[in-house]
């Protein structure tokens, strides 16, 4: 039974996030019928990261494991066309070791969140960017931000429904920079907590409109409590990266 | 009778290009509408492009004028306000001299064009890219289009319907490269003929897909003969970028 990895790019906005739901569209159940459309073979399909609704993929992977072999090109060409005009695209697909798994298999996930500092509205970047009235500064942005990278128990930035076994977790690297009207966020780790970055970036957003000193930061995360760190940015302006697998020996 | 100057940004998708028309959605119809839900005053809007049904603005500029003095930042506000969720923002706003109008007094105007080149389809940016399964040479294009450059007849690149005068225009700068998976045309000119911009890509598309030769750009200019060059590029990918005007004296 060959294994395929596959890597989606997606608009999260129309969907109810990846996990497969009854009765709502997810992206995992809109991909999991596409495969039975071309397959006819009803399967499961194993994601890195289980994103939240309205989250966004550049680069989300999936393995799956298919009854027959089909060539990967013709896997990706059959999925691109029955999930085209629904925000779904396989960028990439290849055959792959039985042993690798796209979630548990994984050893790091880049995420990237967008805000769009102006008074007017986003317009051409309408559900792909959070929109912040104020001009955030970055560069406090991203100093205050340095705190977090690191071995850290990150509970004052874990949703309450989390159900990570522990709230210890290791940031990489963080990264705020701006690019024209845009302020944004790089974040690396192994893996994180549910609404991790969504709350880091809340919180670092009180920072770069000066609602919040640099040095609290440090003070939050060590509160270990939610209720210590800022409100959850939007889902709109997040987006799922890369996901990084060990090199085969 | 105060004028004020207006910038705005849109997604073009939703709407039959720029000029109003009866019974379908328009960016100028809808733009009115919303200037009538204010002021309660019925104005024509005088644009620096009548871009086309389907292309995006990211800094189109109108005039118009209203029959009381507003706080430009006021007019903003209340436009955008009844633009949400339409796809259309008022990202600049200001009061100007009479004499001053969108269209006439307009020096230069600047187009991106963006080709999305890989096997899978937009997903993330559908509806603003030209998806282009193969990947385009940008330096053979780059090279291919400074034949354009200059003062020239440009009828082989101008639409049957086109109204202008003359095809006589003058390219001031032309510009391939490319950008991760996208390659990007960025034009400027004092005026652009109907299509120009898509018309020129469609040729530029053949030659960096090695269909054209580099050279024979110079010779389809020279035809002045439409049939002589490539297809018209989809208008998803177009962009009005900004429009300069003299800087007063």
């Amino acid at each position: 039974m060959p294994r395929y990895k596959l890597t989606l790019e997606y608009d999260g906005t129309p969907y109810q996030g990846w996990q497969r739901q009854e009765s709502v569209p997810t992206i995992q159940g809109t991909v999991e019928n596409a495969i039975v459309s071309f397959s006819r073979e009803h399967v499961r399909l194993t994601a890195a990261g289980r994103t939240d609704a309205g989250v966004h993929a550049r680069g989300q992977v999936v393995h799956v494991d298919l009854g027959r072999d089909w060539e990967p090109t013709k896997i990706a060409a059959a999925l691109n066309h029955c999930l085209r005009f629904r925000g779904i695209a396989v960028i990439d697909a290849c055959e792959i070791d039985a042993g690798f798994d796209a979630r548990r298999s994984a050893i790091r996930r880049h995420y990237l969140y967008r805000v769009l500092c102006r008074r007017a509205p986003a317009a051409l970047e309408q559900n792909r960017v959070w929109h912040h009235p104020l001009v955030l500064d970055a560069e406090r942005m991203h100093e205050a931000g340095q705190a977090l990278v690191g071995l850290h128990d990150f509970t004052s930035f874990r949703a309450s429904e989390c159900q990570a076994a522990s709230p210890i977790k290791s940031i990489e690297r963080l990264h705020v920079y701006r690019v024209d009207a845009e302020v944004h966020l790089r974040i690396e780790a192994p893996s994180f907590l549910h609404h991790q970055v969504r709350n880091i970036m809340g919180t670092l957003a009180l920072v770069g409109s000066h609602k919040l000193e640099i040095g609290e930061v440090r003070r939050i995360l060590e509160a270990h409590d939610r209720a210590a760190a800022g409100p959850t940015a939007p889902a709109a302006g997040l987006y799922l990266m890369a996901v990084d697998y060990p090199v085969p020996a």
